[in-house]
């Protein structure tokens, strides 16, 4: 399959990058000032964090944008900086784009079906279609059916998808996630509701291009989910430093290794300070940290999951 | 009770605001390019419209600042625009805080503990302390406890405060957070959990810093919440223009007419679109209209609850 069109199904869009680069690894971009290699900020201040930012993320993305389909810039630390964070985030966004990645934007909105609507159309679409150009945003369920339908419309408008949270990564995640109601949990609610966008909004693929946010980290619950939600891409954190591994994604998959795209960030953009690369690399040579991190990613989900099929 | 320095406790702060204009108004910022008074938009293109919403928001809070103790600006208006929606967002912050209002950044934000750190430290504090200024933030309740604890530090070290999604004012807020499960809907247990947040974070004035987001348009639900969560400020939205009445927001005050806020945004900043004020001021005196719709608020708040006694 091509990649086709930016306003395409994103769905089928997704499928055919990660069909390209032959594996599911999405790599997310979460710069963090005190985990950047030395000299990569110069001085203090917003300014000097945010052009930093930018050097490291176009660094990683230099290094993976040949191996993997997509990344994933987290919202927070972008703001985190203020002003400058949000100069540094659009360049970052559009610099994975030019380099010909997907870019799912890590940002949990939501609002009422009004307001949300505001966000849809800021962050929707790829290139120029809208002011920041990304192909996809990470949404939060709390707000109902309603607070998501301007999403799903701008989507399909822009060909973008939208990921919206079901069972997330964190131990915290089970106060109200797990909670028992009707005879089951709270995520399995959220993800009939999201099943049935990704049915409402399915192409040839197989798949909707509304998605959701399923933790590695409880791989009975990915299991689960998979089997509820045939119709629906997930987007999996939690891989590598929350303890998620290759194993416990294999059941995210279907057949044919399509289905799920498994996220690493700091297993991944910080290599050069894991103890296996930290000799052999050093911050000095932090990009072959990145992609040997990156290659070692992409052996694991081929040796355990049937992401070897792609 | 003065007005005290901006370290102090958060709800000490939106107390002595309050008392001090007599009033618990809060007026929500949410510019629309289709709304906005004709004229105040030059050009097209992202930056004419941020350079509006920055015209129209100052001549908002020229009328309101003498009269109300907060605004809530809505980020995803600001963000709908990019980069120079978020300057725009960043000068409407400024100068509202500027004019000696509190600033409620209406931004639903939430992420994994580490991650959210990033918003915490982004936007609570005001002024100088952080780098988008906020006195507090909306935080969505989705990904748990430990997504919120970050919020709960940081706020403490800053004199901020947050607001946390409990029952929201739209029809679809129904889907997930009116599941029961143990007996009781999932926002009682949000709630629950709000509250003894609120306890742990208690001033000598009988609040905490932690607040919950409750909206108009349920007054049993609101009701039902100020008698669940004594200790929690409520921001209460869907006045006005979503259906709810002042006599709909009498029960989730205390006795002396705290606990809560009460959010109007299109109701007061589009007030010269309203009939009963399109007439008598029309599109070129819509700052009039602003300052006759937040009186009447005011009126009618006093007229209906226990505000009266502020």
């Amino acid at each position: 399959m091509p990649i086709t069109a930016a306003t395409s199904h994103f769905a089928d869009r997704l499928i055919a990058a990660v069909r390209a680069k032959g594996n599911p690894v999405l790599v997310g971009l979460d710069p963090r000032v005190e985990s950047l290699p030395k000299g990569l900020i110069a001085g203090d201040g917003y300014e000097a964090a945010a052009s930093g930012f930018v050097s490291f993320c176009r660094g990683v993305i230099d290094v993976v944008a040949p191996l993997v389909a997509a990344v994933k810039p987290q919202a927070a630390f972008f703001e985190q900086l203020g002003l400058p964070g949000m100069r540094a985030l659009k360049e970052v966004i559009d610099y994975a784009a030019a380099k010909g990645l997907l870019v799912i934007l890590d940002g949990k909105r939501n609002d009422i079906g009004s307001t949300a609507q505001g966000y849809a159309e800021g962050y929707l679409g790829p290139g120029e279609s809208s002011p920041w150009g990304c192909d996809a945003l990470t949404v939060s369920p709390y707000l109902g059916d309603d607070s998501l339908t301007p999403f799903v419309d701008t989507a399909k408008q822009r060909g973008a998808g939208i990921f919206v949270l079901v069972k997330t990564s964190n131990p915290g995640g089970k106060r109200f996630q797990d909670i028992i109601a009707e005879g089951q949990p709270l995520y399995r609610h959220v993800g009939d509701y999201v099943e049935s966008l990704a049915v409402r909004t399915v192409s040839s693929g197989g798949y909707g291009f509304v998605g959701a946010v399923v933790g590695a980290t409880y791989p009975e619950q990915l299991a689960e989910l998979r089997q509820a939600m045939p119709h629906t891409w997930f987007l999996i954190p939690g891989f590598g430093a929350q303890g998620g591994t290759a194993k416990d994604c294999a059941l995210a998959f279907d057949t044919n290794g399509l289905g799920a795209i498994v996220n690493n960030s700091r297993g991944i953009i910080f290599a050069h300070s894991r103890s296996e690369y930290k000799d052999r690399f050093g911050a000095g040579r932090w990009q072959e940290a990145v992609e040997a991190a990156t290659h070692e990613m992409i052996e694991q989900l081929k040796a355990e999951t049937p992401a070897r099929h792609l």
